[in-house]
């Protein structure tokens, strides 16, 4: 049996515990699982056991992780190294650790740091999310789908990263391995700098003058483009502080744009701007047009060789030599 | 009988179409109407008609204005200059022209230069829409529960801004009165930023050299931010076009901002890029909050005193006068 220990539940942590909890051991190549969890907020960690994502709920930290498997730490990112100098001494040897944070290269460099070179870590970072935040608003199906990134380093062994993968395939992601951070870089666009701007649209709108008369002609466009703005403040907070170079050179590049969008604006210079939109929808709808299986990773991933048939005895292995 | 000409069979057009023809003639108002529809492109007026958005196709702009009272013009905001100049001397005397472009003052202009004083104007602009276009993507109920902005101006005569707040009402929507420059000011804000901005993370995103690899990791959060910049490239072009200073201005808002928001970062204010986040949560959250019978603007409609009681007199006055 491999056993899991969730540290925090909030959306993230409890979603990936009724994911594992509700797949079916019979079928799935892990097998039999406990999931053990933890949450400092006691209101959060019985929630996540009265929703069923967790067996057993630990009374701390170091009670969470006896005789545990893989850790997944699932706490905003700035936490994470108190999280993980707390941990390094009741970790038991051999157990994996992963996290479900957004920003890859501060979470790796602390790991590096704190955790003994018994106790591997594999980065995580699934692909997925709602605006709502705590257990309340975890749902079974988060991560059906969605592609997971897994930021192994070269020291990592095989077995730690194929632990950490099948855990991936039984939520029902799919695993996108990737260096820590290359995966900060490109999350900085296409994650980051979306609740960013999101976050600005809210922000210019809502401290006009007429804000009050404005908000009742805003509409489902508005709705739409701002809706990472509701998202949970604290997880916000820390991608941008430990993301924040990645992210300023982002900046950077939408301030520049925006100057020259203004000044063909300004000159009246219809076709620029035209073209502008077209260039823009277009790339759009290629990118929602790649189906699941075309889009580039999956189809290297599929090369890797690392498909299912060598799991099992692997977890055979794993659990004749560590549990029971 | 109402008679009602469409010009341009696009989403709009053709979703209005089906709204007013699909409502019951005997429970509302309006009474018993005849939708006649005209576009340049006979494929878009064939599919408008198989939709049965109009009862009938008009060979010519100035056969689909013959006999009619109330004129709803569905063409590109840079478009309406042309239609108005060669529609105004085939109106009927009386007959009122609406609009339902996104910006309001220049078609204003145009409608104050080139239409008759017995051809009242009053600007329309109904809060709703697809990011698909076109007569196929017209659904029955686009305009259920949206505001619809009405511009009528001090020379409107009150019958003028009656039938076409009829109109409203007819599609499901609430009228919501607004002076054509203050409209375009407040939409700038709340509806043209929002394509603008998804136009952007579209751009600088797209145009990066990993795009390729960054592409595989974007997912809801991209998607539903990015979804206006998927829309109607010669709509939003002529929208920026026409209301191109109060667009300028929230760009420089943006600009302001976001240089703010980098210096912030880059200098780790961790409580001020906190405060930044938490503060536009809690504005978007307020808005979702309003009701829609609790949003300014509704409460001021109400207070005007133009209920559905006066309507079916003012209609029959209207139809006995002008048709049968």
């Amino acid at each position: 049996m491999i056993r899991i220990a969730i540290i925090g539940m909030g959306l993230i942590g409890t979603a990936l515990g009724i994911s594992l909890r509700s797949a079916d051991s019979k079928k799935d190549p892990m097998g039999e699982i406990e999931v053990i969890g933890y949450d400092a907020n006691t209101d959060h960690l019985k929630e996540a056991r009265a929703r069923l994502a967790i067996d057993k709920m630990a009374p701390s930290l170091a009670e969470a992780v006896k005789g545990v498997h893989l850790v997944v730490l699932a706490v905003p990112a700035l936490a994470l190294r108190d999280v993980l100098a707390t941990l390094a001494p009741c970790l038991e040897p051999g157990a994996v650790v992963t996290d479900v944070t957004s920003t890859k290269g501060q979470v790796t460099a602390w790991a590096q740091e704190l955790l003994s070179a018994n106790n591997p870590f594999v980065g995580g970072h699934p692909m997925a999310g709602r605006e709502q935040s705590g257990p309340k608003a975890a749902v079974h199906d988060l991560f059906k789908g969605a592609v997971y990134c897994l930021c192994p380093n070269v020291n990592s062994p095989p077995e730690s990263i194929a632990l950490c993968e099948a855990m991936v395939e039984r939520v029902g992601a799919k695993t996108y391995f990737i260096d820590p951070y290359e995966h900060d870089a490109y999350v900085a666009g296409i994650s980051h700098m979306p609740f960013l701007l999101a976050s600005l649209l809210v922000h210019v709108t809502s401290q006009a003058s007429s804000w009050r008369e404005m908000s009742a002609l805003a509409a489902g466009g508005y709705r739409d483009t701002t809706r990472l703005a509701s998202g949970d403040v604290t997880m916000h907070r820390d991608i941008i502080m430990t993301n924040a170079e990645a992210i300023n050179r982002w900046i950077d590049v939408c301030i520049d744009e925006l100057q020259g969008l203004k000044s063909e604006i300004a000159g009246g210079n219809q076709a620029a701007v035209q073209e502008y939109l077209q260039r823009t929808k277009q790339a759009r709808d290629e990118w929602l047009k790649q189906k699941p299986g075309m889009r580039p990773g999956e189809a290297e991933y599929e090369d890797m060789g690392m498909g299912m048939v060598e799991r099992p005895s692997l977890f055979g292995r794993r659990a004749g030599g560590r549990s029971s």
